[in-house]
């Protein structure tokens, strides 16, 4: 019996990184004299891994990653005027609106019996804007904001709650932050992958009995009664 | 009687303002021929203030302000490299020792008999890693770590934890964040100050029976334990 979900926000609730797309394009754009798009994108995508550990996920820490990236690129010769528009850039990315994924509302009211849990990481101010926006917090019996997805950050979501893992399912896009570090606690994990997932989240399908890929969230009710019955 | 007893951690458990005071004079050094030191901080102050709703509180933030301000107060003339040092001024905050503030590990110690809630805002990862550096985690039962401190996001924290505000006592160096919003659910707030709080957090001391100033948090096991006998 899965007694509560959790259910990861950007990219499985609402568009998040069609957003990020769009404003790495702007900044290719921007710096469109110093090199191809791709070799830009690359770079950035280089530096905002080096900040992981220093940043964290969100975007004040993209934004920051792409005015060093500018530096870097242009050895020193990018003009003020140019990171005057990465910053605004990341502003609209900001204040951009919610776009809910098709099916959400719907999936969220059919699974009103069970304990319904937002476990998303990223800045916290950022994401309870997005979640106020959403008109979705009603479905929500509690939301986690973490710094990192991992086992540990998982143990203290449970432990908190009271939700012993065998009984906890998490739903998300992200193999790495979604399925992994739930299945090492042996809960079980919903993929529902989206065309646009930031390269740092894939990693290969693991091969676990807890592990179930679905076509889209509309599903997700459907796989919990299954496994509702198995038991 | 106190049953539970909140935390503020910034310049009340660990100093904090001096490193964002060290860094505005080195972000006013660096900026030197553009205005006096006071003009400076004061222009970046006002960015940071009406960059708030949108950044909120933290590093990552301040270090966008910073750059923002650097552009601004140069009309567009300010060098990449000199943009390249704010942002390893800011780098450089985010790895800062913790400088625990004296006489704190015993009074966790002294209060142990209670639970002890660490209510902190800003950066979810620049909050996590001063807590595990600081040595004191074991101390707490919680930590809650907010996007802000008004009274609705402490009423969710005492919710959550399924504390009664007239149990609650919170104790922290600001009377915005740690002292209005608790006064009013009709909790109790002890006030620490700290030589050093940021202009932002400043308030007049309220009028309010459950309002108390302290010189230094080693006084707080004492006030608990007379506001235990007075009920």
């Amino acid at each position: 019996m899965i007694e509560a979900v959790g259910l990861d926000a950007d990219d499985t609730l609402w568009e998040n990184e069609t957003f990020f797309r769009l404003t790495e394009s702007g900044f290719a754009e921007l710096l469109a004299e110093h090199g191809e798009r791709a070799d830009i994108t690359r770079r950035l995508y280089e530096v905002e891994r080096r900040n992981l550990a220093r940043y964290g996920y969100g975007i004040k820490g993209f934004m920051l990653s792409m005015v060093q990236t500018a530096i870097e690129l242009t050895d020193g010769r990018v003009s003020a005027a140019t990171i005057r528009r990465i910053l605004d850039l990341g502003q609209e990315m900001l204040a951009h609106p919610v776009q809910l994924i098709e099916g959400v509302p719907e999936v969220l009211g059919a699974l009103s019996d069970r304990r319904l849990i937002l476990i998303t990481k990223g800045d916290l101010m950022d994401q309870e804007r997005k979640l106020a926006a959403s008109g979705l917090a009603d479905h929500f019996d509690a939301v986690e904001i973490l710094a990192d997805k991992t086992p540990d950050s998982y143990a203290r979501v449970l432990a908190r709650h009271g939700i012993a893992a065998e009984r906890f399912l998490m739903a998300g896009n992200s193999v790495r932050s979604d399925v992994l570090p739930v299945l090492a606690l042996r809960g079980r994990a919903a993929l529902i992958p989206h065309d646009l997932t930031w390269e740092a989240e894939h990693d290969d399908d693991p091969a676990d009995d807890g592990f179930h890929r679905l076509d889209a969230i509309a599903d997700l009710p459907g796989l919990i009664a299954r496994l509702d019955r198995a038991r």
